[in-house]
C-alpha cells in the first residue's frame, strides 16, 4: 500500500472516530428505549429477538408477545419456551391467524393478548418487552390506536420496548424514539428459494 | 361492526392469503439462503442473532464471526460465550477497532478472523453462519472481494450464510439471494438518549 493512500485512510478513520465520538458526548439521557421495526424487508421480528439476545445475556428479565403468529412452530419459540423459560412469553395463537377470516374473533384474540403486553409494560422488572407483529392489531384496528400508545408512552423509565411489523401508522412513529424500515431490496422466494428452518421460522 | 365492513375485511383477509400462498407453491428449491443486511439504520447485527436463536432452536449448529466489534463486551456476546459455548465464536477484537488508525495492522486482523469464516463456510455441519459487519472489511479492501465472494458461493448447500453491515458493493448484492436494507427513519441518540445496554448492545 501506497504511503498516500495509508495516509488518506488514517484520515478518513480518525474522522469517523470523531464523528461518532460527538455522537456519544452528546447523548445523556439514560433511560429505556422505544423502537419500531418497520417496513416490506426481512429482519423485523429476527432483530427484536436479537436485542432479548442481548438481554438475557446481561441477565435482564425480558417480556415477549407474538401477535398474529402462532399456527406454525418457529425455532424462537422453541428456543424461548425450551431453553429459556424465564423469558414471559405470550403469543395469540388460537383464535388468530391469517386463515381466520372472522373480524370478530381475531379482535377478541388480540384483546386477550393486548392483556398480557398491557401488564408487562407496567412491569418495572422486566428491562426489555417486545410486541412481535403488533402494527398489524393497529392496521386493522383490532386495538385501540390511543390505548395502545399511551401505554407503550406510560411505561417503567427503564424499560426498552420493541415493536414490529409492516406500517404502524403516522402516531406511533412519531412517538417511537428509534424507528428503522427494512427494505425489501430482494427476497430469495422470487428465485424460488423456499423459507428455511432456523433462519426464516 | 356493520355487516358490510366484515364483508370487506373478509374478502380482504381471503386475497392476501391467497397471495401468499401463491408464492408458497411456487419456491420449490430447498437449500441454505444467503443473507444481506445492509443500510444505515439500526437492527442489522441484532436480525442475524434473532436468526442464530431460531437454529439454535431447533438444535442446529452455528458459526459466528464478528469483523470490527471487540473492543466493547455486548450482550451477545456474554449471552453465546456463557450460555451456548456450544456456538462456534470468533470475534475480531483485538489488532482492530475504529481506534486503530493503523491500516497494516487492520489488514493483518481481518485476515486473521477470515480464516475462521473460512474454515466455517466448508463446514458442513454448520446450519448457519453468521458473518457479522463483514461488509466494512469489502468497503475498506481488508479483505479481497473475490475471495469472500467465492468462499460465501461454493458453501455447502444446506447452509445459510449472513452478512451484516452498511454497504457491502454491488457483487455482493448482486450475489445473495436475499437483500434487506434498514434505512435509520430516526434514531434515540438524536434525542439525546444514550445507547442502551441490553437493547444496543
Amino acid at each position: 500500500m501506497s504511503d498516500s493512500k495509508s495516509a488518506k485512510h488514517k484520515a478518513s478513520m480518525e474522522k469517523q472516530k470523531e464523528q461518532v465520538d460527538k455522537s456519544i458526548a452528546k447523548a445523556d439521557i439514560e433511560r429505556g428505549v422505544s423502537i419500531l421495526l418497520t417496513g416490506n424487508g426481512k429482519g423485523k421480528s429476527s432483530s427484536a429477538f436479537g436485542m432479548v439476545m442481548r438481554s438475557l445475556g446481561y441477565g435482564y428479565n425480558v417480556g415477549i408477545v407474538q401477535f398474529i403468529k402462532g399456527v406454525q412452530l418457529s425455532g424462537e419459540e422453541i428456543f424461548i419456551r425450551e431453553k429459556h423459560p424465564e423469558v414471559q412469553f405470550h403469543q395469540m395463537g388460537t383464535g388468530f391467524t391469517w386463515d381466520t377470516q372472522d373480524r370478530d374473533s381475531d379482535i377478541a384474540a388480540a384483546e386477550a393478548s393486548w392483556v398480557h403486553a398491557e401488564r408487562m409494560l407496567k412491569d418495572d422488572s422486566l428491562h426489555l418487552v417486545v410486541l412481535d407483529e403488533l402494527t398489524y392489531m393497529l392496521a386493522y384496528s383490532y386495538l385501540n390506536e390511543e390505548t395502545v400508545l399511551s401505554a407503550i408512552r406510560n411505561r417503567p423509565e427503564s424499560q426498552s420496548v420493541v415493536v414490529t411489523g409492516r406500517g404502524g401508522g403516522k402516531a406511533l412513529r412519531e412517538q417511537m424514539d428509534t424507528v428503522s424500515e427494512i427494505n425489501d431490496i430482494k427476497h430469495a422466494y422470487t428465485a424460488g428459494i423456499m423459507a428455511r428452518k432456523g433462519v426464516d421460522y
